[in-house]
């Protein structure tokens, strides 16, 4: 089952190796992880995406506790949650090929970003379904490069 | 010096914990992290932002060559890339504030994601300039939260 698990921790060298290391040395794979600084410079958001029994979150969340430098550690309830991800994608296009992509591009109201002979740069926002059915109409084009920078997420409501 | 180094490695457990601890010990702070799969999915990017001196980046190079499960390292030319960081920052609202916030969220082509009574989510797509400049006229009214991706980057035109 996958989890989204969200983690403040002060903003400081090393400690996003130790939560990652955690994470590793019990053998859970990180579908994904974004890390930046919150709105306090000195404190940064780690969002994680991992596939794991829920009693194997629980055990990780309690000695994610014990490390130092670690404030919060929250597991996001997929129901409760705007969830985002930004992704470009480079493809091929040629003259002949470029009012298709611009088409499909329009449709999932993505942006175009960068225009070159032999190819278009694409920016699109939304959640993994989206992202990926775009994708897969790109594909024949020809993906040149993928860059994903992982799933956000943060909670509905005025609640903190 | 700012310097955004793109990774390509194996989709396997514990290269994240690898590489953020190889830039850790050198006593890097990563200023942002992303990671997610490419278009393959045994192929992940970690896309780095990292503060530090030309010549200790080479050596860093060098040093991640030498793990296993990398495939791929450069350092990205701030000049011929597209740079993009997703941003949700949850703020205040009322029924009293809530056209002002519109009006600064359509000047910055952002887009609201969610509304409660005494709350707006707002995403926010762009380069760091773009997401601070939001961020500090947001500040005014309270920010409730505030979750970045942290930077990815594609390089212009149709090289790979």
């Amino acid at each position: 089952m996958k989890h989204i698990i969200s983690v403040l921790v002060e903003n400081k060298s090393g400690v996003l190796a130790k939560v990652a290391g955690l994470f590793s040395r019990r053998g859970f794979n990180i579908d994904s992880l974004a890390v930046g600084t919150t709105d306090d410079m000195n404190i940064s958001r780690i969002t994680l995406v991992v596939n794991a029994e829920n009693h194997s979150i629980e055990q990780v969340t309690k000695q994610l506790y014990k490390l130092i430098n670690i404030i919060k550690i929250q597991e996001l309830d997929p129901g409760n949650i705007v969830e985002r991800e930004l992704v470009l994608i480079k493809v091929s296009a040629d003259s002949r090929t470029r009012p298709e992509i611009l088409e499909i591009v329009n449709i999932f109201r993505a942006n175009i970003v960068d225009v070159a002979k032999k190819s278009l740069m694409i920016e699109i926002t939304g959640n993994n379904r989206k992202v990926d059915a775009l994708e897969e109409l790109l594909k024949p084009f020809g993906i040149l490069e993928l860059v994903r920078t992982g799933k956000i997420a943060c909670t509905r409501g005025s609640k903190y």
